[in-house]
């Protein structure tokens, strides 16, 4: 995707280091950063510099591929990037598929690059195959991002979007705007107005409402990890929304390349959940109105505050995954058809 | 309710004119301020300066008392008041409470303090009854601020929970911060601290997850406007709450006098919802580490947003509605029962 008509992915190899866009300062600020120490990848993925299941993987493929260059041991540097976040599979699936090459930086780096373009040929495949649930004229509700910066080149939940907006359709997006960390607000809101897509930030509360009042057409979430059974773990405030849609009979679709479902963990309530800093809750960041980035206190200074970062949504509340190998249902049956194909 | 030790309500007659906490300031700062004039009454409401059903109810009631002493038109004043917001039913039944003594500035204020003394018995009441369906380790979830600041002097939501507390019960709230103007976090989390009551703030996407992975024993929020067939108008965020405590077999209650009630409007949806401006989405207020008050923006310059202020739960979602005379079944029968005993 273009910014300002230029091209860029969210992640990528630059010669010798890992480039990447520093989404902590989007909308406000765009600019590139460069990791060139296996640390710096994997700090610049715990900040959240680099986030969105699909790629922290990527990330973490050339962060691997960066320790094989640079003579590290492959077991620690494996540990290292593994750890970074606790509930996007993806970050694992990056890691594998660099891993058994990390003998040679030449084989590793081609390894990553190669787990870079299928991340970005699955990103399009579910654009394509997602275009095809979209109405001209379409409300689509979405939350957090999973757009572009989420998942190279296209994203998952947006990529339907764009693609829909390619051939022509109008469309109109509800973004949640996704407290503690704004992502709807800071990063899809910024990757919709690049590309000239209508949009509205609404509060993380109030998408139910819309649903309720039959505003939304359809609602598309992008998922961090998908169990064996097709419960879906995703940002915080993705459960209400699918509950919302059910009651009302608006379909809910979850959006992932195949490589966000594990099949090792049978239900929802076997991914781990990440909880993160309290701060995110009690602090909002943004711009003054001198220009200036700034952090302020929102709560009382006696208050402390819970922040788990993903929920589950169960499989019935979903009307289908839309995958890089096409709309699957979110069934164990559907689920070991896919993997299986 | 004591604010540092000395007791005070959100609303008071003030020789003339009307005092209020201006709760635009709060958790920051607390300062009162006073209203000399109608408009000036108005404004604080319209403003959010003062909020929370009961109370604008309580406020506007002494701002016709105060016309009538200033030897205004009572149709105007009344207009006037009368839209300062349009979705509480409350504001009506402060201003039908004083209007027949209109002619008399002594008679006007006499009603006006008769309305306010009613609402403090009322919301007594209502903690009262409340404080029945809380066990010893409840823990309670809620959402904007229903507390003393909203409904004088004990609250609606808060005020089971302020009893409870008081008869020596353990309690832990876990508080929706309420985007978009964090009457969670600003006054919830503010109130509670005053009062020693365990709290944490949580992002309003989360509260869901909380209630899904059972660490919710029981729900409670407050209602701008009660339907003849028990649907509630309340604080946007509110209905998906209820469908999480519903999915999930949860107690969800709505506390509220009898006079929240409007016996005219025969369901949620023929209540008004206000839409407010898109900058309180757009935007957040609080402290910068100097200790200044801050405005910062956090979407993209070109990002519009949408800002419902309330929602609608439907009855069927609602165990109960928690009222000055008693828990009330949330249907027209139970509806009808209560208002006419």
């Amino acid at each position: 995707m273009k910014v300002n008509g230029t091209q860029y992915r969210a992640v990528w190899w630059a010669d010798g280091a890992v480039g990447y866009i520093d989404q902590r300062l989007l909308p406000h600020r765009f600019e590139t950063a460069s990791a060139g120490t296996t640390q710096e990848v994997a700090d610049a993925i715990t900040g959240m510099g680099v986030r969105g299941a699909p790629t922290i993987g990527v990330m973490a493929a050339y962060g691997l591929a960066l320790a094989s260059l640079l003579g590290e041991d492959l077991e620690s540097a494996y540990r290292l990037l593994d750890s970074t976040r606790p509930t996007a599979v993806n970050l694992q699936a990056g890691l594998d598929a660099v891993a058994p090459h990390f003998g040679s930086p030449d084989a590793a780096l081609e390894a990553a690059r190669s787990h870079d373009e299928a991340e970005v040929a699955a990103a399009q495949r579910i654009g394509e195959f997602g275009r095809e649930l979209i109405k001209d004229g379409a409300r689509i509700s979405t939350h957090c991002n999973a757009g572009w910066l989420a998942a190279q080149d296209w994203g998952t939940a947006l990529s339907p979007i764009y693609k829909a907006a390619e051939a022509g359709l109008s469309v109109h997006v509800y973004v949640g705007e996704t407290r503690p960390r704004l992502q709807g607000t800071r990063l899809t809101a910024w990757e919709l107005g690049q590309n000239g897509i209508a949009h509205e930030v609404v509060a993380d509360g109030a998408t139910a409402s819309l649903i309720r009042r039959g505003l939304v057409d359809l609602v598309i979430t992008g998922a961090d990890r998908i169990a064996a059974n097709g419960d879906a773990a995703n940002k915080i405030g993705t459960y209400p929304l699918a509950l919302a849609a059910h009651a009302n009979g608006v379909p809910f679709y979850v959006a992932a390349p195949l490589t966000t479902i594990d099949a090792n963990v049978a239900t929802g309530d076997d991914i781990p959940i990440e909880q993160r800093p309290e701060d995110e809750v009690l602090y909002a960041d943004g711009l003054t109105e001198r220009g200036e980035s700034a952090r302020v206190r929102l709560a009382p200074e006696s208050s402390s505050a819970l922040n788990p970062a993903f929920d589950i949504t169960p499989a019935e509340l979903i009307t289908g995954l839309i995958t890089d190998a096409g709309i699957v249902e979110a069934s164990p049956e559907g689920i070991r058809r896919a993997l299986s194909s």
